[in-house]
């Protein structure tokens, strides 16, 4: 197997998983699929930061509740999120106290912690491990773009950050019906000279084409060999580059494909511009639709790849282009 | 075992590490362990951000030259910085094709990086792993603090972020002469209350205190098993707070302790005020220094705590305390 390329012994089990949105993701196509949905952005706190802590500790506690669970049986939660120094996530494990690992990987941590996630479980570091992600459009719009309250326009390769938190917990044992963990392709970081922050699916498009195509070659696959391939969220804009890309390999990836940023919204009638994005993006659009089709064997192997753009406002402003990244997270039932 | 610490089959072995520093830490008492000096903040590059990317990919480089590998030899690197989306690590990694898995522990990322560095290698997911974590004075005062030229004034609490980046190359495989992670035990966010983010010791001393605490009491030992107890960026203040912790509980911990951050500047003819810290405090503490003694068998068991502070300026603007995290790493000879 190529170095990129980790296969998981004894394949780790999802034994369960929870999804936690805001107003706008419940009134979209797979409102239906969540567990929990808040129309009040603060979720009762005093700051949008503090809501998504709160976003993410909810996320953490419902997996906990539907696999009969408490904290005392999580070994580590593998956490991220977009804003600075990742306090959402941080703030959010400070009321438990179990071992805590933080990553950043921007909109791809979901896939990032998942895949590690299988290398800590199947390797018997851990019985069990969380992994739990959250992004907010009111803490990313004002950490990254504009104050909320300044209206900016937003051109149409624009997209919007999910406000919403998903978990899922990753067991070496368990029910032999869950989904598995089967294999994992980390990416490497991408520059492709993208520079415009507002096309972020455009500068993730090919890091996502360069990981799933390691994935299919390093494990002889084709798409074909998936009932679904899923990123996280190149948008429309992104969505269209990725099958050109492999189109352009002879490749058509498109018959099994979606794209959890196309998927959280309905793009027109919501007026979403490119589609939604975010850490929350994928991981709450896996922890609910994706599961759920797992679960009743609607798809019985398929892939996850989490797509992040590593660019940050500083970046931005000393001209740097956008880099991407993607890793890839093979689930089979 | 208890479920906060990991051991390590086959204990993998730092195999190769490399130091990078800037001109006030080649003027402390470690000047001539250090591999790469460098007098100019910025490194030749127009930002100071770039130049912190740059002495990451010179760490990264020169660990790589000492072990006579190249890139394609390393199967993926773990890395972090304290900058917003962790720009130092993913803009220094996006020259080489090396699978990234970008991680954010504030200070403790360098232990964070190295605990999983061994669970990777162990579990043979990957050959060989490369940590690499940095940090830079000018690029982490303006983002945390204040504009360089402003010239803020600092209390006597206050530590001076490390400029430099340290690397270590950790292997499955390799000579058995090699210093060995054997244990690690992975730390909670533990939040003391402490929201003076000019007095980050006390902040993060708790958190110290705890994992350490847990390691010894998970792996039976006591400090006097092992030769040298390392903390990551405590400085004068948290190095007398946790000494003080631990002797509240009878235990004296101060014989064979030392915190990277009072090591790295003479403090008083530097006036250092608190000492050093930030995440590359450690990391070129540990890959000079610490792993000289450990290849000329100075000490043959020992333990490294990096300490991270979890806070962000808008988590302290929102009048939030300050959660501190603590990650132990055990090797030997």
């Amino acid at each position: 197997m190529a170095r990129e390329t980790v296969i998981f012994n004894n394949k780790p089990k999802i034994i369960s998983s929870a999804s936690i949105v805001g107003k706008k993701e419940s009134e979209g196509p797979l409102a239906n699929y969540f567990d929990v949905t808040v129309s009040d952005g603060h979720f009762g706190e005093k700051t949008w930061e503090q809501a998504e802590s709160k976003f993410q500790k909810t996320a953490f506690n419902e997996a906990l509740k539907k696999a009969s669970l408490s904290p005392k049986d999580i070994g580590c939660i593998l956490s991220g999120d977009l804003l600075n120094q990742c306090i959402a996530s941080s703030f959010a494990a400070r009321d438990n106290d179990i071992p805590f690992l933080g990553l950043y990987g921007a909109c791809s941590t979901f896939a990032e912690a998942l895949a590690l996630s299988g290398i800590l479980t199947s390797s018997q570091s851990f019985d069990r491990v969380a992994v739990c992600v959250s992004s907010h459009f009111c803490t990313a719009e004002r950490q990254y773009r504009n104050p909320i309250a300044y209206g900016g326009q937003r051109p149409p390769t624009a997209q919007r950050t999910v406000t919403g938190a998903g978990c899922a917990i990753v067991s070496a044992k368990g029910d032999e019906s869950s989904p598995k963990l089967s294999k994992a392709t980390f990416g490497t970081v991408c520059d492709s000279g993208i520079s415009d922050a507002n096309n972020m699916g455009a500068a993730m498009a090919p890091a996502a084409f360069l990981s799933l195509r390691k994935h299919f070659k390093n494990t002889s696959t084709t798409p074909s060999d998936y009932d679904l391939i899923a990123t996280g969220d190149l948008g429309e804009v992104g969505r269209k580059t990725i099958i050109d890309l492999f189109s352009r390999d002879g490749v058509d990836i498109s018959k099994n494909y979606i794209d959890c940023g196309c998927e959280m919204f309905d793009i027109k009638a919501q007026d979403m511009h490119s589609g939604a994005s975010g850490c929350g993006c994928i991981a709450t659009v896996f922890s609910s639709f994706i599961m759920d089709g797992l679960k009743k064997e609607k798809w019985k192997r398929i892939l996850i790849a989490g797509t992040g753009s590593l660019q940050s406002p500083t970046s931005i402003q000393q001209s740097e282009a956008i880099p991407g990244i993607c890793h890839v997270v093979e689930i089979e039932v």
